[in-house]
């Protein structure tokens, strides 16, 4: 790739070329098998299958008293009848030999270690029968599936003490520059990007901006992938690319998407790397549409954005450029309507801090016509 | 409180009224300043007020040199022009005085430092104006906003090295019994859902079915807030509630919501108690509705579930009873319809594991009716 230092970018790669050089170089890690407790929102690398029927044996639904149903016959409020058998039972302990049904606490009088029955039941009424939640065999979680806490409930509850998921990618954040304020401020956002997608971040920096340093920083092992904020435009300081380009490999320099449109991608000692701008709001940018794929993409998550999405409708036009992806900040009005908050050129995060949410206008379009119907991705 | 055991429930008391009692013994924990890195997530205490103007200075919004725009006048493809002065400037980065436009990089040519203009740029081209994107003044967060990633990011950029928030509160979970199969099996899923409420989850067990043990485990210091999960419901064994009484205060017992009949509220050593049944799919259902409450409101969140919700249609017809709030497991098929998968009856994991979410029917309704509107609280 060219130097674009003092020059400027000859020319830049559409968002959906740099997304797609991600897809085809970015895999999920190797699974690995974790202990339950941390399986949390991890992605399952197999399906799970009952290795025996769900329940083993009938078991209660409900508190009570494990009864032969056939014994209450006749028993009603005014007609106590004396019962042969009765355990406690809570809901989900399996029955006692010889019992068909939950007597419920509330029709029972219990003295002196005897049971009286104040009610009948019918044989089955409290039961869950042997296997009714899931034969043996049975798949009971899908590979791919990211691990909810009532997952997590259900492999213990089977006996897993360890899951075999996807591991959490180990993300390398350099701090390599950014806006005179001090690039440390970026840190904060960074980690918080990284642990919402699924990777374990570790920053390093902020760093001075030089060549060598950077290179070796980018190359150093222990991390799945590398994210460098700051340094990657068109100024003398800017080294990041060539740093990148030492390390291992300069995919991709400047990309046609506003903001961040010198975001860069490429390899760095066998991992993935993406080059984002030390602009605040551009680094969020960038992170969302790039940096952020290639950790979900490890994390064997989906590759694209998270955020959940609201339809609404454009309050006002939103221009755009031909050529450029551009990212609107939009408030949510209270009758669905998506305000404008910033231009795609407005740097800074106070205005995202106001925002709900952002709107994407495509690289195609020439931008958004007031009243038309547009996808927010909110920001919560 | 009565002890129920052997005995069964006089009554059971509205899960609405459930929800008054944590409303009105439960406030949010004291604001306490923690570090930026730490804060993601966390509900800010009091509102974000800029004591600068933002940007403090007139900055630029793209990479490329500044310039005054009078000195490009006339420059063209043909007709590059030399300027006076020029300085490679990063967006976010504050203009050089004299300087009122940023002339892009693919716009200038730069040789032995003298840079010559291709383009003419209007003044304030490429330029935030001072105060553009918030006066000294003006709010920028709201209190009682959950930080977003880009508000640690505008938090850093004003100087915030700390922020002022509601403390993630400290959850003790006491695993005091459940099914057959081992409670510590639930501990898992547990701490799961603290964690996603906000809350700093502390397991403590499984303890043996003590009654002193466990009254002991309720009061100890260091926690704002305790959650046992089994010994609830009415056998002899199920000394939670009357642990919790002898630790502080046994509020209500036995609530009418299906599964999970036999919750409880309470204060031990001070603080909120929730008494969760053991068995898995009960224990699930009441940390939804009331465990989670007291977390989230400790944590300053709102009160309610933080379940992403779904509208849909019901695909058949939802039996419910009177009294009690019902909690069916759904699944949301491709044309909108919500599936039942397991009725509020039905014990165990490997059906919610099924589900996309749950429906609630209120105490009051019969049921839903095949083709009636629900509202899916979704797990994922």
């Amino acid at each position: 790739m060219a130097d674009v230092r003092g020059r400027g970018f000859s020319g830049r790669v559409p968002l959906s070329v740099a997304q797609s050089w991600i897809d085809a170089q970015v895999s999920a890690l190797d699974p690995r098998a974790v202990p339950l407790a941390g399986a949390a929102g991890l992605v399952l690398a197999r399906p799970v299958v009952s290795d025996a029927a769900l329940p083993p044996a009938d078991r209660a639904v409900r508190d009570g008293f494990a009864v032969a149903a056939a014994d209450t016959l006749g028993a009603g409020s005014y007609n106590p009848v004396l019962m042969a058998f009765a355990q406690p039972v809570q809901a989900g302990q399996p029955l006692p030999e010889g019992c068909d049904a939950v007597l419920p606490a509330e029709a029972a009088q219990s003295v002196a270690g005897l049971v009286e029955a104040f009610d009948s039941v019918a044989p089955g009424s409290g039961v869950e029968r042997r296997a009714a939640a899931a034969a043996a065999g049975i798949e009971l979680l899908p590979a791919g599936r990211r691990l909810r806490p009532a997952d997590l409930g259900l492999l213990g509850a089977i006996g897993f003490m360890e899951v075999p998921v996807v591991p959490p990618p180990r993300v390398r954040i350099l701090l390599a520059g950014g806006p005179r304020d001090g690039n440390e401020a970026l840190a904060a956002m960074m980690v918080a990007l990284v642990r919402r997608d699924g990777g374990l971040p570790e920053v390093v920096g902020p760093l001075v901006a030089d060549r060598a340093g950077l290179a070796e920083a980018f190359a150093a092992p222990g991390a799945d992938l590398v994210l460098v904020a700051g340094r990657t435009g068109v100024g003398e300081e800017d080294v990041a690319p060539l740093a990148l380009a030492d390390a291992g490999a300069l995919a991709l320099h400047g990309i046609a998407m506003r903001p961040g449109d010198s975001a860069g991608l490429g390899l760095a000692g066998g991992v993935p790397a993406v080059l984002l701008p030390g602009e605040p709001m551009a680094a969020l940018a960038t992170y969302e549409h790039l940096g952020g794929r290639v950790v979900r993409r490890r994390a064997g998550r989906p590759a694209g954005l998270p955020h959940p999405v609201r339809q609404a409708v454009a309050a006002r036009k939103l221009v755009s450029e031909i050529g450029s992806d551009d990212l609107y900040r939009v408030r949510l009005t209270a009758d669905g309507l998506a305000e404008p908050v910033a231009s795609p050129a407005m740097p800074g995060l106070a205005a995202a801090a106001r925002a709900d949410g952002f709107v994407m206008i495509p690289a195609e379009s020439e931008g958004v016509a007031a009243g038309a119907a547009v996808t927010i991705y909110l920001f919560d």
